[in-house]
């Protein structure tokens, strides 16, 4: 039988013993063994500190957005032999779409995102300038730069491909080496991937690890440039979490556990409404999907005590149609758990959960299959309960991890949000109404025990991607119980990797540190900026064009030429008793227009568009009689990974004949890379 | 002698024994005594949680901005008295001045950035709307919500006054109640700041209690909605950190601990250089503020080995110049530490540090004092070591928290930035070099391990703040050995007391839970919007108008009017060529000109000024004979709380005939609140 293998210090390293042996899901057959005996955990974490963490430094974040696109696509070719290989872990085709698609998809996302909101350049600047002092000589400015270490990632054994990969990408894109230790039962499948992944060839050695079987020492060699995220148990959180070397060297920890997450039916929500069978079909669907295995799953449904009875009825219905057996056969709505230990645990909870419930629908000790072995699988029925009083302990504390939920009923909306906090925190919480009001209200009554809120209606529901899924965009995680911690939400999760730190320097300084123009910082005049190519250009040069006079004619035909016939252009008696002004004005558009045309170089040359502006403040009223002097800085460089242009961000500083600044912004331009021939 | 109070649970508490005895630091003389006992902790944090919280989740940031603002300006008029009681404490009045206006400062920096950087409203909007499908009826939003628990505030005894501030400000802003526990030594000066913060009545009751005296079973009743910030040593950090009930609730902590904190010479800062004093005059100051009791002070200061002597003697000479004594006395530059133990901790660390370095100036044994006992109050003298070897381990792990620093050579850049790593994190650390290059590779070499950098040159010097001053709008705390933590760091540091929730909605359920208008949400067309005051105006309110048609006259004349000729407003052959626009182009400022013709009510009302623009972007190019539509939707609406006016943020959408998007932007104005009579 297969032997897994662990990928560390850069080579597959093969176990000295025989492992202990992995069992399908569903027929109970060996699939795989694993070990992790003879795996030096503290060179593979050197390795990737020495090897991976450097290489991936030298590529800015655009290189490694490019990485994580062309690993996707790679991916995606392979995708049938992750599927056929993830029915043995009781997985339904559209389980494994869940997890295998949804694991690509995050890595096609980080892709995305990297080159849309990061810059291409290896330091991120994180917020705005911050003057410290009032001429302008010592300026503050946060960055980011990646933590030196590796990121150890720990995973659950329900999600053995989107686990790895919602982990590794985020990671990746900040700069910082991976170390993947799968849950065990599973690990066959993230073997598989990482098999994929390096054979791609298309990563640097030592930014991708793999180690299958158990952590060993691994956490004792941890540093205080190290990162430890966990999915998991919340038991086996807190264990990690005061690890010795974890809390020495205030290791950045995030946990993301198992939580008692509420699905929240709106009083308006009768039988026959949209809402109502929303809340049903999406109660059934997360009750089965992974055989309910999802630390997203609903775990508490509250319903308005009056429409508990239809609720209840409804969902019965649906959850009677639900056929459960082997993953691969044909009609097979929902597989088995991952293993008969999990069996063995659901079960456990489920008698804990009885105590406060009764059974709507399923058998909590017994269930049909269809082509398969009811024992030697690891098969139960999806089990709804129903609590008569929704006050009692159970259903706010035991988790069985599998198809079970309870349904609680509530009379207010007061009663409902005091109950959810009751859960300690949660990964993820769903409303169901359409009552934009009741939502409102729900949200920000319960927001703060939860990472994500989901409010379905009848206008998102042909878009919802449902009450379990994380989305790469959105934070997956949640306080208290449900770990704490946060991962993804977009280039957040990127964030978690790299240490933010407050540089205090002059402008000079502060420029060459972050790659950009900051005020107070050195020009170069000389050629038109506009006829320089992205790779004749530096950030700094300048041109300043002008003086030009506004007069009163232009002000007046500008006002007749747009339409823009504002009192404070038009009227002057009006225009006096304006509290801003005190007499006609020229308008802002007629500023920036005139700016335009003083720093604009119309012959064709690099500069082949102006795509947008920014930040623009008004800043002094231009009276008729005032000139104006346009200063305009190039600001920041960014040249596309894959085009022959890129964008360039120019400072514009219009002021007045006194020198007073009258209208500040940032000009967006595209601009080709070389001059054309 | 008087007996220190805590204030919990909405009154003033008297210990029930007679506690222990206080010492002033310079004459050794009790000055108060402190006890916790008979304090009901869980009582103290429930009151915080049921009466402070909800009082301040009322208010809108704007609202408790202004609170922040009035506490800062009463606090300043009884500076004097905190100044008097200060000296006890062994400080300077300008230690004292570091402490106490320091202090206040924060309060009126997060007064400031609250009413700039926060919306005037309960929920905080946290980045941009994320489509979550093609069709636009599913959005993510993140916004952030008060945790509903207690900030619990454990600090140091070095600063009695800034400590408790500098948490409180942000957890105030936020909508969290602070419950604060000095350290015992200094805890007269907090006890006496939070009287007449408590008798000044301005702050809503429960939201600030104070407990002198030890912590007892406070920690036992944190929950998962709680935090814990600690500013103190890394070994508390630690024993606090896995706190039982901390690890079970994964309540928030944060640490901020003492560092073996660098300060950099450059290579280029010859004697002679400003750039050497600087860093001879900053070594210093650093020295000796607050006699060294400063967790951001200067513990290793690197200078290239070719100039250590020059530096050894440059140093030696200000540092024989310092009088050390009663801190009340004229001409006395440094006061004495804290307490006797803390002179026994200083000596025991002095004694490990002199195995790797010798004395370059000061008496780690004995000192001259002024004005008083040199026994029976806790004065040492300062001490500057040289290490002869850098690679030693000492200087890199013992922290003498008191006047001493040390002198190591280095050799290359290389080497500083490896040792530099050696602290394994600190706060803060500072470069002093007028080689922007050397800066930026130093800067971007260190960051990984730095909360805070200073780069310190002839051009910031004058405005400088210094290596040893946290600033509210950048990050204090550091990571590994530092604490691992994050304070202040502007909005930052208030986000840190909330929870971040991603909301999943239709755009008219995130509309009606973030109180803005979103793409694809209703609108309501009526009366001209630019004719509601605030008062009237309601998100959503629309106006379009046109359309208009853009004539090949137009654009002729706008590039001959504005001046702006840019070749594919001009020339139609040249056009053609550009790979973005083929063929002639409307001018995007006329666009937005004509927009603005469009949408404009032209006669005096409600609306003041349009003060600026934000995000334009041009999406699709406006050919001659194209027809543009403007819809103008009130976007969000933000009185100000001391104006009898408010920002208005408006989506501006212009389409052509087709109905594509050809610009989008955020109009900007100021509106009234009331029709003028």
């Amino acid at each position: 039988m297969a032997l897994l293998r662990s990928y560390v210090s850069g080579r597959w390293h093969t176990p000295q013993d025989a492992g202990r042996p992995l069992h399908d899901a569903a027929t109970g057959e060996e699939v795989a063994r694993i070990s992790a005996t003879g795996v030096d955990m503290a060179a593979a974490l050197d390795h990737g500190r020495r090897t991976g963490g450097p290489a991936l430094r030298e590529l800015t974040f655009h290189q490694r957005a490019a990485l994580l696109k062309a690993l996707a696509s790679e991916l995606r070719e392979h995708r049938e032999e992750l599927y056929q290989l993830s029915l043995r872990t009781g997985a339904t085709l559209g389980d494994s779409k869940f997890d295998i698609d949804g694991g690509i998809g995050v890595l096609f996302a980080y892709g995305s995102k990297g080159r849309r909101e990061l810059p291409n350049d290896t330091v991120y600047v994180d917020g705005a300038v911050e003057p410290l002092g009032k001429g302008g000589t010592f300026l503050g400015q946060h960055i980011a730069t990646p933590l030196r270490g590796v990121a150890v990632q720990i995973n659950a054994f329900n999600f053995p491909v989107w686990g790895p990969l919602e982990k590794f990408a985020p990671a990746f894109l900040a700069g910082v080496p991976s170390l993947v230790k799968p849950a065990s039962q599973t690990a066959y499948l993230t073997e598989r991937l990482v098999r994929l992944i390096v054979d791609s060839g298309l990563l640097p050695e030592g930014t991708l690890q793999l180690v299958c079987g158990s952590a060993g020492d691994l956490l004792d060699h941890v540093t205080e440039q190290d990162l430890v995220s966990f999915t998991g148990s919340a038991d086996t959180a807190q264990r990690l979490r005061t690890h010795p070397a974890v809390v020495r060297g205030a290791v950045r920890f995030n946990a993301e556990a198992d939580s008692l997450n509420l699905s929240v039916l709106g009083p308006d929500a009768k039988p026959g409404t949209t809402e109502f069978d929303l809340f049903v079909k999406q109660l059934v669907t997360e009750m089965t999907v992974k055989a309910g295995q999802k630390c997203t799953a609903i775990r508490r449904a509250f319903v308005p005590a009056e429409l508990a009875d239809d609720v209840a009825a409804a969902a019965a219905e649906r959850l009677a149609r639900v056929t459960v057996g082997n993953p691969a056969s044909e009609g097979v709505r929902m597989g088995a758990l991952a293993s008969l230990e999990q069996r063995e645990e659901v079960r456990r909870s489920l008698k804990a959960l009885l105590d406060a419930g009764s059974v709507v629908s399923g058998d909590p000790e017994r269930v049909d299959v269809v082509d398969a072995d009811a024992e030697r699988g690891a098969f139960v029925s999806p089990v709804l309960l129903r609590a008569a009083d929704p006050e009692r302990a159970e259903p706010h504390e035991v988790e069985a991890f599998g198809p079970v939920s309870t349904l609680l009923p509530y009379t207010s909306t007061e009663q409902v949000i005091e109950l959810a906090a009751r859960g300690k925190g949660s990964l993820v919480g769903s409303v169901v109404t359409g009552d934009a009001e009741f939502a409102r209200e729900l949200v920000l009554g319960v927001a703060p025990w939860h990472g994500r809120l989901l409010v379905l209606d009848a206008e998102d529901a042909k878009e919802s991607t449902g009450h379990g899924s994380p989305l790469p965009a959105l934070v997956h995680g949640g306080p208290g119980r449900a770990g704490g911690g946060e991962e993804l939400a977009g280039i957040r999760g990127v964030l978690h990797h790299m240490q933010r730190t407050a540089v205090q320097a002059s402008p000079t300084v502060l420029g060459a540190v972050t790659n950009r123009w900051v005020p107070g910082a050195p020009r170069q005049e000389g050629e038109h900026p506009f006829r320089k190519s992205l790779a004749e250009l530096k950030v700094g040069d300048t041109v300043v064009a002008g003086p030009r006079t506004v007069t009163q004619e232009d002000v007046d035909h500008f006002a007749e030429f747009t339409g823009d016939t504002f009192y404070a252009h038009t009227d002057e008696a009006a225009a006096r008793e304006n509290p801003l002004f005190g007499g006609i004005v020229a308008h802002g558009y007629l500023v920036v227009s005139f700016a335009a045309g003083l720093f604009v170089s119309p012959e064709p040359g690099p500069v082949l568009a102006n795509y947008g502006l920014e930040n623009l403040r008004f800043l002094t009223p231009v009276k008729p009689g005032d000139s104006l002097t346009v200063t305009l800085t190039a600001k920041q460089i960014t040249p596309r990974v894959d085009a022959d242009y890129g964008e360039v961000r120019w400072d514009a500083d219009v002021t007045n004949g006194e020198g007073e600044s009258v209208a500040k912004y940032d000009v967006l331009t595209l601009v080709a890379k070389e001059q054309r021939q």
